[in-house]
């Protein structure tokens, strides 16, 4: 690592010989395949970016220049050079984030790692930099081919075009895969771009051509390239991306820095919006991930550097029951599709597409479209079920809202990562679906605790035909099984009496007196084992509890009242935002029923979380038996000391 | 109405000769400006379809052939074509929707009334049929070159392209505007393929061009087109549609019914994936439509036919205020600057971008960019102010949340037409935005109760510049103004003693027993009218009441749980879903304060909504004075005779 360690800022590239780069670009693949493969982290995409990142930070002059990075997880070389080589806590607790961080340096200016925002925070800045008349600046985004099949990519794209004097280099970072090869029509394209370059090739072959048809030689050939009308206006520009008014370079061999750096020198003059199309190869360089065909080593755990084999193997995980069972529900029901956003693998649905290949859709990075056509796909009478990370169904809200809900379709949509997931940041944890989709009329959604509930409530949920269903589960490792002594309603009750309510909706006059314990503890999904624990120690304390999991959370089960008229103290317990979530929906359906019993919600505070492991953040915001168990025992005391008339 | 009338379904249209056809399309723009002058609604779109939407039915076979319209609001031709010719009470209360409706025809498929969406369920759709083996059933999708710039239009073509073997017809119905001129790169390509026609256009005039070079004559001709790797594969394909794989026809004259049958029936046997490309003019045939630059009366109030001027003149409306205020506000700031998602007139941008055009950006149908842009807007020291109806906001949650939220970036969204809107139906109510905005850490919400508030809330907005802020208000005519009697932390107190509150977090053993009144009256935004009423409907019952207004809803102000706990009861009163909206959060707050006084959460049940007028609607729902008084007082009486240990 000679050359890297004396790298302490862009600037420091500037001296570098061509043979050094090579020579730098070879020490960061070895850095990278070292330091990950000890923390874990996103390999392969930043294996394929190394020269490019060289080639951005000696034409460009961040941090006056911005460079923008779409999603974020290929931004380990723009680390290294940029003063950050301590990868050793790379995604733990205090270290360096996976992602680019304004915390960590100046050089970094979006943390959101929800793909295809790139184009737009661009169009933004050069907006930004045009109106306060620094027309020497400009804003580079690196984008992945995969993020723009995007629709934000497109709406940023249609409005780039229009800005013909905003200085903006948007860099094709195209490896012809997301997770997963790219689909669709674009990825079509720029296959073709890739092998012609169009207008200036047609050039080419057709001064080759007519040479060889002596008769005509030169002069015809410039009659039609210097007509008047010249040739350009009536065949159609060279592709889509000259057709709405960008300029297009490329397409640059991604690992020649001296290819980069003199397209990008040419983009950087250009003045206006300039396409520079890079091929590159996802895990460049490092055997194990170049033979990966799935997704190379896209997003690795801890691994043996050799062999790239995990060094650890974890138990069975949330993704893989799921995956397996949908296998089951595709042989027992032929109206059963699954939809993925580009994540084919890592939300499980690859033992579907392998049994089931036409009954499985991959829509690009579009969760939009995972969504709306889900609606069309229900509107034809089939039932999709759609597979995302619960942090990127945020992006289809409205779909879910309008599109499915409205017209009473169903579809299933099915939540991986749900709740906290720590190492991967702010932007990934899942804390936000149990609150916004409470508002989703019609909607119903179930929160598995254990692998069976996963396999049983999936089943519940692809049985609705006339709403949105929605299955949310954790990440990692799935847990030991929790058993049900009973049901109340369609609750299980973990501990305490599952004798049913006795007087399901109070009266005005209350519940009767009835007292089944002091304490009611609502758990939801995977916040079983944590409810236990709590009621545990609160037996310690002589408090007795009713532990209760609803299984559906969404509706509150119309029991949850009656049965918390029979507690002197209800507590929710959720791994979501508290804001919004399951806690203030029975809290309300308390309201509603005129159950004014106390309640207290435990859930995620809302603010974002720094990266750190799952186990740290719930600790550190108090999502644990113990803490909730003391926060409890001091409630009843206080109820115990309140003055009867209060 | 003498062919109209004996229309009464899609294949009456069979018989009918070419003569015939244009008399019902005169019969029908009578009809349209007659029964929509008397009712208000979206005139210009439809007169913009009458051809289209007849061809569309004569060569299409509804609803076996499903044709789907995006937004929906150019339906009221498809509605007299599939027989609904009752347009006398069109959007009113049990009359016809203004968008297609299930519930009215089997020949109706979408509801939602937000843009973009049809490509994405025509995909679906178009699965769905192959996978059933409905070879034979064409999926027609109808669409806007507006609605093209939207993100979801793009994910779906994405999507579209790949199909080969999947019957599907894209039509464009390009009237290069959707509220406004359509913008960015797409318009000005659909523009070029307007006054082109490509490749064989070019042909044609290669044709020509080398026959005037009589050396070469045809045989070169030949040459170049029929070379083994042909010209098509050198030059790139005519435009973008093709570059993504989708057969381009076009441009057709959108009101000539021959040459578009002839372009759908070739569309229509096509068996793939086509785009017909149809060039329509808005407000077509009425010339007071046809004279409007602003937007062709893309929607209309109840007009006279024949001049098109109101009929009535409504007072000052909340969308005039604002666009007055950020007039104001530009001049002050230079850094202040605009957004709109193509709807510059109808959120009262205009003036602004009369005054300051080059600070106001339209960035088309296409609120992701919208916020999006407007984070890098901010990134780079400008303060955007984005303006957008409250309902197309969802399209927005990630960017609010991800891009603008996390990255603590100085945004002020502006939500017109919050809460019931009532007129446009389901998709059109801005229910949602209270709501699912509580999850966004560190985003601030005001809610205005009238002009003065607005205006001074917009200004208190715009002054933050860490954190997103958001203003929403109602749609129409602004109320008169409604004094405050003094402040009580943040909150305005509209009735009542304004006294400070005396000990503002009631310790463990309770506020100390002073009771201020009865029952805390917490209004949002403009129900401080029905608040009022209520208060005096309460005290004619002898039950005294504190009304407040908080001003800035998110967060709950510090000062209002100590309040509550002076009294008996609280009570929110908001226009906007009741779950997880304004009533939730002061439920939690309270909680959070331990303070448990009983509280009900008044707001508009969480279902979607049928069209009606707004004050139609809060009477069914019973969001009306009398309403929250009669169940207050029932609560105040039950907790009168409640036992004390209760």
């Amino acid at each position: 690592m000679a050359l890297l360690t004396r790298i302490r800022g862009p600037r420091d590239l500037d001296r570098l010989t061509p043979a050094q780069l090579a020579d730098l670009a070879e020490e960061i693949r070895e850095f990278l395949v070292d330091a990950v493969s000890r923390t874990g982290g996103h390999l392969g995409p930043n294996l394929g970016v190394v020269e490019l990142t060289i080639a951005l930070h000696r034409v460009f002059d961040s941090p006056r220049d911005r460079i923008l990075f779409d999603t974020g997880h290929q931004s380990y070389v723009h680390k290294l050079l940029t003063g950050r080589q301590d990868f050793s806590r790379l995604r733990v607790k205090g270290g360096l984030s996976g992602y680019p961080s304004r915390a960590e340096s100046e050089h970094d200016v979006i943390e959101n790692s929800h793909a295809s925002t790139v184009l737009g925070y661009a169009d933004g800045l050069a907006k930004a930099n045009q109106l306060k008349g620094h027309r020497d600046r400009p804003v580079v985004a690196v984008i992945g081919d995969g993020a723009l099949t995007g629709g934000m990519a497109w709406e940023a794209l249609n409005n780039i075009a229009e800005a013909h004097d905003r200085p903006l280099v948007i860099v094709v970072n195209d490896n012809e895969r997301s997770y997963s090869p790219t689909i669709g029509g674009l990825a079509n394209h720029l296959a073709t771009l890739r092998t012609t370059q169009g207008y200036e090739r047609f050039l080419a072959w057709g001064k080759d051509a007519l040479q060889r048809t002596p008769v005509v030689g030169q002069q015809l050939f410039e009659t039609l390239h210097g007509a008047k009308k010249g040739l350009k206006d009536f065949i159609a520009p060279q592709g889509m991306f000259e057709d709405l008014g960008l300029k297009y370079i490329g397409p640059i061999d991604g690992h020649d820095i001296t290819a980069l750096e003199s397209a990008l020198g040419r983009a950087r003059g250009f003045g206006g919006p300039v396409i520079v199309h890079c091929l590159t190869e996802k895990g460049r360089g490092y055997r194990p991930a170049e033979q990966n065909d799935e997704d190379r080593f896209h997003a690795v755990n801890v691994i043996h550097p050799d062999t790239g084999l995990p060094v650890k193997t974890a138990g069975k995980d949330w993704t893989s029951v799921f995956g397996e069972e949908m296998v089951a529900l595709g042989r027992e029901r032929r109206d059963l599709v699954a939809i993925t956003a580009a994540m084919l693998h890592p939300v499980g649905l690859a033992p579907f597409a392998k049994q089931f290949p036409d009954r499985v859709f991959d829509v690009g990075i579009a969760e939009q479209h995972a969504a709306v056509s889900a609606a069309g796909l229900a509107t034809g009478g089939l039932h999709p079920v759609v597979a995302v990370y619960a942090t990127f169904l945020n992006r289809a809200f409205d779909q879910v809202l309008m599109d499915v809900a409205l017209h009473r379709l169903g579809v299933t949509f099915v939540l991986d990562r749900a709740g906290v997931t720590g190492t991967d940041g702010a932007s990934h944890n899942g804390m936000w679906d149990m609150s916004i989709l409470q508002v989703v009329p019609g909607l119903r959604l179930a929160a598995p605790r254990d692998a069976d509930q996963l396999r049983a409530q999936l089943r519940e949920a692809v049985a609705v035909d006339d709403a949105p269903t929605v299955v949310r589960y954790s990440k990692g490792t799935v847990g030991p099984a929790v058993p049900s002594l009973g049901r109340i309603g369609g609750m299980d009750v973990l501990r305490g009496n599952p004798a049913p309510v006795v007087d399901p909706v109070p009266s005005d006059e209350g519940s009767g007196g009835i007292v089944r314990a002091d304490v009611l503890l609502v758990s939801v999904g995977a916040m079983a084992g944590t409810c236990l624990e709590a009621a545990d120690l609160l037996a310690a304390q002589g408090i007795t509890s009713t532990v209760v999991d609803p299984r559906w959370v969404k509706p509150v089960d119309p029991q949850l009242p009656g049965l918390a008229a029979e507690h002197r103290v209800v507590v929710t317990v959720e791994d979501n935002g508290r804001v919004g979530g399951v806690g203030a929906a029975v809290s309300q359906a308390l309201r509603d029923a005129a159950v004014d019993v106390p309640l207290r919600d435990f859930g995620i505070p809302q603010r974002f979380l720094d990266h750190a492991k799952r186990e740290e953040i719930l600790a550190e915001i108090g999502l644990t038996g113990p803490d909730i168990a003391r926060q409890v025992t001091a409630l009843v005391a206080r109820l115990d000391a309140e003055p009867v008339d209060a």
